[in-house]
C-alpha cells in the first residue's frame, strides 16, 4: 500500500478531549479514496461511495501530529471498484484506522451502475 | 428510534458532483453518535470511538435537503456501548445511510477501558 | 417547546477566551430556525429571515459541553410564520441565549411575499 | 459611522437558495463587533456579548458581492459599552444588515462586571 | 496605506503550536488583496491573481490577537493593477507580513487579459 | 519532485468565480511544506515559516479537479531549510503554481534559531 496524503493535525480538527475528532478522521479517509478511484477510472466518472466494512478505531492521533492515508485496490467488478484504506502516524508508522473494503459504484447520466472498463492487474472482467 | 439533530445541506457540505459530501456525512453522525452516547452515560466521561459496523449509503442527499440524524441504544457492556445510528431525509423519510453498531468505550484517567455503572433497560451488568 | 438538534463545542467553535464564540452560536441558531419552519411549511419554499427580536445571551457554553436548540412556532401570518427559539445546556438545562421571535417570510418566484398555505393551530388565516 | 471590514461572498458563506447564509452574517457582524469593542477598551479585556436589539434583515447578498461592516460606539457605562452596527453592499452601498445596539459587558477574572474605565467622548462616568 | 479589514485570532485559525497558521494568513491577504482590486475596478470584473512578489514573516501573532490588513495600488498597467499589502497587530501595530507586489490581471470572457481602462492617479494609460 | 498530498476541489474550495480561491490554494502549499519540512528534521520542532519567493499562478483549477502537492529540499543552512514547491493538476499534470523557495527556521524553546542538524545529501555543514 502506497501512503500520499499528509494532514498536520491542528486546533479546528479535535474533539474537546483535544485528540482528532474520529469524523474529522472519517472525512479525510473517504476524501482520500474517492480521489485514488477516480485516479484510477479516470476523474470524468460520476463515483458514488455505496459501502464501507467495519472500522477499527485502532490508536488515536493528537495535535501536531502528522497523518497520512494510503489506499490501494483490493477488487474490481465490471461498475465498481474496492478499496482498502488505512491512516497511520506518519513518524511512528502506528496505524490509527483501517478500513478492508471502501466500495465505490460508477454511475451513468441516468444514475445507473455502468461498466467502468478498468482492468485490475490480473483479474479479466470479460 | 427517535431522531434528534437535524442539517439543512449547503453548498460547502458538497462534493463536487453537487450531492452531500459523504465524508460530511459521516463526520456529522460521528459527532451526533458521540452526543447520543454522552447523554447516556454522562458528559464528564472520556468516551471513545472504537468501532463502526458496515455503511450503507442507501441514498444520496442534495442542496436544500433537510436531513435528520437518529441513534439508539443496541448493546450495552461494562466498560463499552453500542448504538445504531440512521440518517434519513427529513420530508421523505428516505433512508439515506445506517450503521448497526457504532462502539464507544468509557476510558479512566489513565486511558484504560473502566466501568461507565449505566444499566440499560432490561440488562443486567453484574 | 421541543429540543431537537445538538452541538457538542468543539475547539474550532471557540472564541480566544476559551467559551463559544457567540458568532457560531447564532449561525447554529438561524439554522435551526430555518429547518424548523420549512418542516411546518414545506421544504420547496423559499423562506427568507426578515427579523429578529431581541437576544439575551443568558449564560455562556464551554469546550465540551453538549448543547439543545429548541424552536417553537409563536405567530403566522398569511406569508410569514413566526418563531420562538432557545439554545440551552443539554445536562444542566441552563438557558445560553433565547429569542422571543425570528420571523421568515415566504418568497414567491420574483422575491415578493407571497401566501404559504400553512394553518397554525386554532389561527384563521382567511 | 466607519466601515472597516470587508467579506466577498464565496459559495461557502452561502444558504441553498444561492444567497448570503443569514447565520454566517449574524457571526460576521458579532467578531466585527468584538474587535471594534476591544480596540476601544483594550485587547487584554474579557469582554462577553450580553444584549443584541433586534435585526431587520434590509437586504440579501449575493455570490461575488463585497460588503462591508460598519460598527459605532452609542453608549457606554461603567462596565459595559453598547454598540450601533451595520452591513452593507460595499459598492451599492444598500444596507444588508441594521443592529441598533449589542452590549458588552467587561468581566474581571471571577467572571463579575468590572469597571473599564473608558471615556466615551462627551460622557462622564464619575 | 489604507487599513481596512480586521481579523480576531481564534482557535480555528492556530496551527499546532498555538501561533496563526501561515496558510490562514495567507487566505485572509489574498480575499482582501481581490476585494481592494474589485473597489478600484469595479465588481463585476473577472480578476484573477497573475502573481505574488516574495512575502517576509516578520512576526507572528497569537490566539487572541487583533490583526488588521493594508492594501495599497502601487502601479497600474492596461489590464493589470498591482497591489501592496501588509498585515499588521491592531494594538501594537508591529507588522507581520508584508508583500510587495500582488499583480491581477483582468479578464474578458474568453479568459484573455483585457484592459480594466482604470486609471491610477497621476498615471497615463493611453 | 515527490508528489504527495492530494485536493479534490469541492465548492467550499472556489471564489466566486467558480474556480479555486486563490486563498485556499496557498493555504494548502503551506501546510504541505512544513509538513515535508517536519518529515525531514523531525516532528518535535518548532518550524516557522520566514520567507517565500515569488510565486507564479501559472493557471487555475476548477470544481471537480484533482491537484497534487509537490515539495523538495532545496537548501539547507544550520538552522533553515528550504524548500521548492509545486501545485499541479493530477490528471493533466498541468502546473497550477510554482513557489522556488519556501524557507523553514527551526526555533529553540527561547523562540531564537537553533541549529537542527539535519545534513542534506552532498552537503557538509560543519
Amino acid at each position: 500500500m502506497k501512503f500520499y496524503s499528509r494532514k498536520w493535525v491542528k486546533p479546528e480538527n479535535l474533539n474537546p478531549h483535544g485528540s482528532l475528532f474520529g469524523g474529522q478522521l472519517l472525512s479525510w479517509i473517504d476524501e482520500e479514496a474517492v480521489i485514488f478511484a477516480m485516479c484510477q477510472l479516470g476523474d470524468n466518472r460520476q463515483l458514488v461511495t455505496k459501502f464501507m466494512s467495519e472500522i477499527n478505531f485502532v490508536s488515536s492521533a493528537r495535535q501536531g501530529d502528522i497523518i497520512e492515508m494510503g489506499v490501494e485496490v483490493s477488487a474490481c467488478g465490471r461498475s465498481s471498484v474496492t478499496l482498502r484504506a488505512e491512516v497511520r502516524n506518519k513518524i511512528t508508522r502506528e496505524t490509527i484506522i483501517s478500513i478492508d473494503r471502501i466500495v465505490f459504484v460508477n454511475l451513468d447520466a441516468e444514475g445507473r451502475p455502468a461498466p467502468h472498463g478498468y482492468l485490475w492487474p490480473g483479474e479479466d472482467i470479460s
